[in-house]
């Protein structure tokens, strides 16, 4: 929920201290209505036009916030990361169990399913070279693998997570089950990542494990 | 490198039996330039019309053996499942390892990331129940559950395969490591799933896990 930021596709920041409120709420207004439209029409079925009619503004004047649709996506994208690692880590002290915590982001994940098409299909879409968000997406990834990393680490250190969890493996467990319960709904997806997790928990007072 | 078969979306059968020898090396070279316009472009990229050039027929000559884009997509796809299937399951005999079966597996999709990336853009963008494929990727990771339910229970019938094991997980682990690989060359697909893949090993004469 912060407000727009510089990246790598070169979004414009509002410019002056006024400006820069009257900016925010008109910046997060665009976010809203680029992320309901790219969920909707995917990123290439959404224009610039559609979304600067939905938030009435003219096509310049939305250029103004966000100098070209891979400014806006990599804004949408970004803004989501921005939240989800905070979100998380906060879940994770508050309920004090890292199980409970994946579980709760992925139930999260699951009541914004058009969101998560869109970062599905967009992910899918970046491994061409050629697509405006590969760069994005490689270094996402790269990033994930860190945090994830750096997780399980300290999950470990807590004594949850057994020595043996893969933070890569666990990305790739989301990312796939995902798939699998946006073409299916009525795929437990929520009861198959349990069952993961509790193969590489570490049992806990009443705790009990499959094997 | 089945002929061509009549699946959902309406996939004409060739007539007539001499018509039928020509028709099926046709098809097949027909699939073969289908399959990597698609991984080049991506389904919605490459027309119906590069695809005649490309094999020097008409369009309307293309519509007499693929009657729509869509059948010609059916047609890629389900080619490919028509033959991983039994490959695996041959693997898997020869090697007399399940885990080395898997590797392999990766190992050859690794060989045509062009395939790949048609397989794994084609799955996110139809999870729009709108997407042509939609159906048949919903029925495709139905089947494959069914196939990797059957295939891991008998794995552990072996006492290859730790009771524990998923198969909707094991697809979402190659699924989600599939897409870090394709977006970053550099990631070690084959060494995180062998990992992986140790986790749910039942460990045999001088192996040894991790855990």
């Amino acid at each position: 929920m912060t407000g727009p930021k510089t990246g790598p596709l070169g979004l414009r920041a509002p410019k002056g201290k006024r400006q820069y409120a009257v900016g925010v709420a008109r910046s997060q207004q665009i976010l809203e209505t680029a992320r309901e439209l790219f969920g909707l029409h995917g990123y290439r079925g959404a224009s610039m036009r559609d979304i600067a009619t939905k938030v009435g503004l003219s096509l310049p004047g939305l250029l103004h916030y966000f100098p070209s649709k891979e400014a806006l996506l990599e804004a949408v994208l970004q803004e989501r990361d921005d939240v989800d690692v905070p979100w998380f880590e906060e879940t994770w002290l508050e309920i004090g169990s890292f199980r409970q915590a994946v579980r709760e982001l992925v139930r999260r994940n699951m009541s914004a399913p058009g969101v998560l098409r869109l970062f599905v299909t967009l992910s899918a879409e970046a491994t061409d070279p050629s697509h405006p968000a590969h760069t994005y997406f490689q270094e996402r990834y790269r990033d994930s693998r860190e945090i994830f990393a750096r997780t399980l680490a300290l999950a470990q250190e807590r004594g949850e997570i057994s020595a043996h969890a893969q933070g890569t493996v666990l990305i790739a467990v989301m990312d796939g089950l995902q798939i699998q319960w946006l073409l299916d709904s009525d795929f437990d997806m929520l009861g198959e990542l349990d069952r993961y997790l509790e193969t590489i928990t570490v049992p806990t007072r009443k705790g009990k494990r499959s094997r």
